[in-house]
This record gives C-alpha cells, structure tokens and sequence, in this order.
C-alpha cells in the first residue's frame, strides 16, 4: 500500500545510517557484521514491511535472532526505524531497497526464514515478473536462503495465492504447510502467527487470509 | 454422502451387469474393450461419483470420449445407472467399487483424466490414508493415467484442500491450474466448469470452491 510521503519519517531515515541502508548501490556489499552485534545468528529477512508491525513484533520475541526489513518506500521505512528506537532493537535492520536486488544485498545461503506479507498482487498477467513469488524471485530466495531455509508466505489475495501455488509447485519447491483459512486453523497454528497490520485490518471484516510454508528442494 | 439405500436401484443395478460392474473381484483384469465401442477413445474416469450429475453430464457433452463413474454405493450406482438410460449415454460405464483397488480395475497409462469432486475430508489424522489425495492413491493415479494425464481435483472442505495441495506438491506433481475460488473465476473458467449435485448446492450458500489441475511429472 503507498503510504502519503511524511517529511519526519525522511528525516529521522537521514539522522539513523547505522539503522537503515537507504537505497545503497547494488553493486557493493553490505558489512552485515558492523550492523549485528553477532552476525551468525539466525537472519530472518521480510519482503515488503510496510509499517513494520510484523517484523517489529518478531524482533522483540526473538532476540536470539537477527532481522531485517526490506522496505522500498522511505516513509514506510522511516515508520519502522520509529518503532526499532522505541523498542530499542538492536537485532533489527532496515533496508530501503527494491527487492530485484536481494541477492545483490546478502551474502549466498545465509537467511533461514524469507517473510513475504500480503505482497502487491499485480493482478494484470503483463505485470506477472513482479509477483513477488514470480520465478526469478523464486531463484533469489533459493540464493540467499540456507538449505532447509524456509519462506513463509501470506496473503488475503485468492489471484496471488493461487497464483503463488502453481509458481512455487512447478518451480520443485517441498511445502511444509498451507492453509486456505489460516485464521480458523488449529490453536496451535494460531498461537505462532504474528499478523501483520493489514491481516488485522483484514481479518476482522471476515475474509480468508491464506497461508504458504515453502522449503527448496537440495540440489 | 451416505444415502438412504433404495431398493430399486439394487433391483435396476443387478438387471444391468452389461452397464454396471457390481464389486467386481479385483484379481481379475475387466476387459474394457467389451464394454465400450471403442475403448482406444480417450478414458476420462471419476472417483466417487455420487448421483453422476457431473459425470453423466460430461458423458453427454464428449460423445467422444470413454468415462467410467467409480462409486461404493451401490444405490448411487442405481441412480447414475438411470441417468445413463434415460439419457442413452453408451460412453458410460459404472464401476461400483472402492478406489482402493483402482489400479486393478484398469490397464495401466490408459486415462487422459481422472476426477475427484467433493470428496470425504476424512479430517481426523488417524484417517488420513483415506483421503482420495494421500501418497497410495496418488501411486495408483500416476499408474492408470497417461503420461500427460491430467487429476482434476475439486472441494468446498478448506482442510481437505490444504492437505491435497500439500500432498501432491510434495510427491512431486505439476500444477497446472489452481483456484482458491472457483466460482469467481474468469468467464473462460466458468464456462468450462461442469457443476456437480453437491458443488452445485454449495456455491449457492456463498462458499468458496477450491480447485486443482495436477499433472504427474515423467519419470
């Protein structure tokens, strides 16, 4: 969702560069090991935070763990670096950046879990290759992923679900777990899930929020 | 479903051994070639039929092709047996008799489709072996299609779904078509949907259809 342009959320971007990698060149790496106090912790990587409730409320329970929310809109960015100070967490990073360039941004086989949360649909078949579980992302993740990392993908979207399925089936993925109504699951299933701001909004009007857990394959 | 048991569908089913095969004993081959004009047509087959409106249907629709309806009930055999009849349909054959044995009751690589609409949940774990969807059905299914042979799966049950799409992704299957919402699907897709008895009474109430094409990966 685009989000109004907030001039305090730039700002606060500009004022925290040991917080948030805005928008940095593809073509250098990234010293992930100045950013976390100890790098070899599990990463956790979510596409698209917007505001970052989701990701925020995952760094706060798991400090044993390393996150980074990858974000491309800067006020959105701005919104998730406030809670980061507010919380003080030092496990969390932001990167401001398109996600065409993931693989660009961390090293090779280092992510165990890529959160993907009611990404941009694009509905229109012209707009497939940007569907966040199009093919050539499918390949990025494989990249950055550990073997036996997972991606943990949900949407309240039927077109992108469905879509998501077949891209992830055909592309050889194993999934560990679907859900067509993840809000009327198990206990047990619902006791782990963190909503996101939107899943909130969404699942109170009563629609289906689907669900998809996906590992590759070894090679 | 279970039905009531109605006499005369027993009384017509047992006058009509050259149209229903009533448990056959699965140690014997059936010669289809006596049961059909011309068995090298294409052989569309249907698990658990119910009454038949979607088979007999499809039978109506493609005089062109085979089909056989395999259903348990021996008085839901009796009643697609009377819509074969009235409506002449010589390309339909009723084989009543549990799915368990499928892969006896045909010769191998000889279906270009095989059906399951609405089929038992089974929802408890201990029965999981006897969802249509489990690993032995899909060995069984793999056996009796042709390579390019394609399972059309549908069903309203969210859980039953999630399994199947689980199911068959891991065994290794390619998706050809996924629908977390059948009905409200393009015109294209619509038009091309043949209504069961069941789907037909659901879809009514506002429910979501769930649908899957999957085709099993040359070995």
């Amino acid at each position: 969702m685009r989000l109004r342009k907030k001039p305090w959320a730039v700002d606060l971007v500009q004022a925290h560069p040991e917080s948030v990698l805005d928008r940095p060149d593809p073509s250098k790496q990234i010293d992930w090991s100045q950013r976390f106090s100890d790098f070899s912790r599990p990463l956790a990587i979510e596409i698209g935070s917007g505001k970052g409730r989701f990701i925020a409320s995952l760094a706060e329970q798991h400090p044993e763990m390393n996150f980074v929310a990858v974000e491309l809109q800067i006020t959105a960015a701005g919104i998730i670096l406030r809670s980061k100070l507010e919380k003080n967490l030092t496990n969390l990073q932001i990167l401001c950046a398109d996600a065409v360039n993931l693989d660009a941004f961390f090293p090779p086989h280092q992510a165990e879990v890529l959160y993907l949360n009611f990404s941009d649909p694009w509905p229109k078949t012209r707009h497939e290759k940007r569907r966040l579980t199009y093919q050539t992302f499918l390949e990025k993740y494989q990249t950055i992923l550990t073997s036996g990392g997972v991606v943990e993908f949900k949407t309240d979207n039927a077109g992108l679900f469905a879509y998501s399925l077949q891209s992830m089936n055909n592309y050889g993925v194993y999934f560990d777990f679907v859900s067509v109504d993840l809000h009327h699951e198990a206990a047990k299933v619902l006791a782990a899930n963190v909503e996101t701001e939107y899943e909130h909004k969404f699942a109170v009007q009563g629609n289906p929020i689907y669900a998809l857990h996906a590992r590759f394959r070894v090679k």
